[in-house]
């Protein structure tokens, strides 16, 4: 059972092997850390393939996070999944509505899902803010009504929706429509360690934009 | 924007897709839900080709639950994606220790990770109980280590770690030396919630044992 235990040296390794699946696609150094650490996420490295950016998305997210905007997520896994230590050095914050009692009566009054009443319930605080959706087609399509019809705009739209029913469709309609930057993954695959991970390469994003940071004990996600 | 908003209407429809990819495979169909709630997480069919479990898994983990025993994890994600509603119902705690202070003091003065330090800080607990490790390959090799040297036996070791380093030769070991029932995934693809969707079709299992529990309100992990 001789094993690397190292976690920075587990860190380092697989970035140097993911490399090579995102080196060719003429993506910039920030890019790269989006799509390496989907693959990273997943074990997958059809992600390199899937990840879908409009230009400028990553930049911007990173820029909006570093002039203090928080992460408003679809469910708690991807709360969860984004590095508590890297927040805490950034300063940002994560806000999740899933669980909360007033949007599950909302959803029942309305009859929509919960992430439907979440992302309404947020409204207007997601001017300006990323919003990251790793689970619920229906979020996406919540968030984009908010930007299209109610001139909400947040500063980035992580939308990773997972699954074989809207899902791929959601995403599709996220990048047909979107007024505001986005990143996505083309097709049913994502979820939300997908979502928390491109979340963690924009706050792993050096302020000096020359190196990932990397955070001692964020393996604990 | 006309698409399905009821999420058991979504589930349903899913697990029709995805069935195309598992009834074939030669399952029991309690096995048939366990994979398809693999694909069902992750968006990937090929998780139908990959999952690999020894004799009799799913069902020991079945009446292992129904036994009332616990499931013990090595991340919060997976905590996080178990299925609280079911848990409710069905009456099963998830413990994760990775937070945990003293483990945290514990992995510093032994040098190793925080996921080591959990699982040996559990111990004696995990006898006749669930594991679900959904990230550290560390993990583990360290249940596996309690199990071979120091006679603690799970009723079922549910690991899956993802990642390009040591994750696949971690889940390797295990199906050659796992002196207990297990469900893992080849190669490098895994993760968290991967992990907690195993640990859902186990908990979806209804007791009489001829339907999947439909758990409302489910999505919201």
């Amino acid at each position: 059972m001789d094993y690397v235990k190292n976690p920075k040296e587990i860190e380092d390794k697989s970035m140097q092997i993911i490399y090579d699946y995102v080196k060719d696609l003429g993506l910039t150094d920030d890019e790269v850390r989006v799509v390496s650490r989907t693959v990273h996420a997943s074990g997958d490295v059809e992600y390199a393939q899937l990840v879908r950016m409009s230009p400028g998305a990553v930049q911007k997210g990173i820029e909006a996070l570093e002039n203090g905007a928080n992460i408003y997520t679809d469910v708690e896994m991807v709360r969860t999944g984004i590095s508590k230590p890297a927040l805490k050095i950034r300063g940002n914050e994560v806000h999740c509505l899933i669980k909360d009692e007033n949007v599950a009566k909302m959803a029942k009054e309305l009859g929509v899902t919960r992430s439907i009443a979440a992302m309404r319930t947020f409204g207007k605080q997601l001017e300006g803010q990323i919003v990251a959706i790793g689970n619920a087609p229906t979020a996406l399509y919540e968030v984009l009504r908010l930007a299209l019809e109610e001139g909400i705009k947040p500063a980035l739209i992580i939308g990773i929706p997972v699954g074989f029913v809207g899902a791929a469709e959601s995403k599709d309609y996220l990048m047909e429509v979107s007024p505001v930057p986005y990143i996505t993954v083309k097709g049913n695959k994502g979820g939300s360690p997908i979502a928390a991970s491109v979340c963690n390469a924009l706050l792993y994003t050096d302020v000096k934009r020359n190196d990932m940071l990397f955070v001692e004990g964020k393996e604990s996600k």
